[in-house]
C-alpha cells in the first residue's frame, strides 16, 4: 500500500481544518470551475478516485447521479465519508489507486479531485480510467498545476517592490516534490503538461476542455488575500471523454 | 497592417545573426521535436504562416512536399525567402496575419514556426486555419511556452546557491508582455495554456500530441548553455488534425 499521509495523526488533523474540509465543496476555491467541466449527472454510474470525506458523491446523488462508488486509500477520510450517509446508492471502498483496476465498461463518468498528483504511475490510471468507462464516457479530473509543482524551492519569492513571483526550475524533471504542507514530507509527484495531456491521448481520450484556476473578481474581492492566485496557476482541471473505437486511432 | 519589429533595421540585423537565421532548422534548438510532430509530407499541400527566410519551404519540397504557400509580414524576411530558391512550387506572400484568411479546403498541413504569439486575435487564426485545411487535414505549431511569456519581469532569477529559476506571475493575465529581446520592445502575446488548447478544441481541432520543449543530455553535452533551458519549458509543439463533421460536437 501506498504511504499514505492522511492517515498520519498531525497532516489529518490540520488537514481537517482547511476551509475546504469543513465546508466541502464549498470552501474549495476551483469548484465552481470544476463544477463547470461536469456533465449532467441524472442517472449516471459515477466513479470518483480519491473521495476523501465523500462531499462530492453525495452532491452528485443530489444531482439525480445512479450511483457512485468511492475509492480512497486514506481510513480516516473513508470512515467520515460512511458516517455521513445513509444512503445505500453509494458505496465507498478502501483502494491504493496506485494499483487499483476497475470493472471494464461501468462508468458514465470517472471524477478526481485533487488526489492523481500523487499517483506515481500516471499512464497505468489513465489507461485504466479508459477501460472503466463506457464509450463517450467523461473523466473530469484536477491535479495540482505543473507550474505549482515544478520547482525543488516552491515558496513565493518576493521582489523589491513587494510584487510576488512564483518560481520555476526543474520542469523537465518529473518526479517527486517533497514540502512541508501542514505536515513535513508532503510528498506529490510532479508531471509537465504534456506528460498529462498526451498521457490522456495515448489512453484513448479526446480532451473537451482544460481550465486553470486562478480566482475570479469576486473571489478577490470576498477574499483578498486570494489576489495573488492570479499570479500563478494553483490548479489544473481537465474534462475529456472516451473516443469511440470508430474514431481511435 | 500589424507592427512588424522583423523590419526595423537593428532588430533585423541582430535576428539574422541568431544560430537559427545563420544555420536554418538545423540552428533550431527545437527543430528534432517540431520535425517529429509532422507527417509525412510526400505531396502534401502545406501552408506555413510566418515563414521568414523560407526555410521550412525549402526542407518540405526536399521531402517530397507537393507545394508550400509560404506568409509573412516582413518585407526583410520575404525578400530573403525568395532569393532563397527558383522552386515553381514554392510561393511565398505578404500578408497580416493578424487579418488573413485562406481558400477553404485546400491544404493538408497548416504548420507554423514561433509566429503565433505574435498573433493578438488567436480564436480567429485558429479558425481560419481550420477552415483551411481539408477533413482530417494537421495543424502543426510551435509558439512561446506560456511559462516563458508570463511574467512582466521575464529574467533569470539566481538564488543563494547559484540555482536559476525562472518567474511566473501576471499569468493569468493575458495580453502585450514587451521585453528588450534583440531590441527595445519586442512585443509578443501571452496566452494562457488553456486558452491554446480551448481554442483550438473551439476551432474544430483533436489534440494529437504536445511537445515543451527543454534541450536532451546530448545537446547539453554539446551546449553546456543550454543546461539552464531544462529549467523552465522555452517553447511548445503542438499538433492538431481537423476534426471529420461525424466526430465533432
Amino acid at each position: 500500500m501506498t504511504h499514505n499521509i492522511y492517515d498520519t495523526p498531525d497532516f489529518f488533523r490540520e488537514y481537517s481544518r482547511l476551509e475546504r474540509s469543513q465546508r466541502g465543496l464549498k470552501g474549495a476555491w476551483e469548484w465552481p470551475l470544476l463544477r463547470s467541466l461536469l456533465p449532467d449527472l441524472s442517472g449516471k454510474r459515477i466513479l470518483d478516485l480519491g473521495c476523501g470525506f465523500g462531499c462530492f458523491a453525495r452532491w452528485a446523488r443530489q444531482q439525480g447521479a445512479g450511483s457512485v462508488l468511492g475509492l480512497d486509500v486514506s481510513r480516516n477520510m473513508l470512515e467520515r465519508a460512511r458516517e455521513s450517509t445513509s444512503d445505500n446508492a453509494i458505496e465507498f471502498r478502501r483502494i491504493d489507486l496506485e494499483e487499483a483496476d476497475f470493472l471494464e465498461d461501468s462508468f458514465d463518468l470517472v471524477f478526481s479531485a485533487l488526489a492523481l498528483h500523487y499517483i506515481r504511475n500516471l499512464p497505468r490510471i489513465f489507461n485504466a480510467v479508459n477501460r472503466a468507462l463506457r464509450e463517450g464516457g467523461c473523466f473530469v479530473f484536477s491535479i495540482e498545476h505543473p507550474i505549482f509543482t515544478a520547482s525543488r524551492n516552491a515558496q513565493w519569492i518576493v521582489r523589491e517592490d513587494n510584487a510576488k513571483t512564483w518560481p520555476v526550475d526543474s520542469y523537465s524533471d518529473e518526479g517527486p516534490r517533497t514540502t512541508d504542507w501542514l505536515a513535513k514530507g508532503f510528498t506529490k509527484q510532479h508531471r509537465t503538461f504534456s506528460t498529462v495531456i498526451n498521457g490522456l491521448v495515448g489512453a484513448g481520450f479526446s480532451l473537451t476542455k482544460i481550465e486553470e484556476w486562478g480566482p475570479t473578481a469576486e473571489q478577490c474581492a470576498n477574499r483578498p488575500d486570494l489576489a495573488e492566485e492570479r499570479e500563478r496557476p494553483l490548479f489544473l482541471l481537465v474534462a475529456a471523454e472516451k473516443r469511440g473505437a470508430t474514431t481511435g486511432e
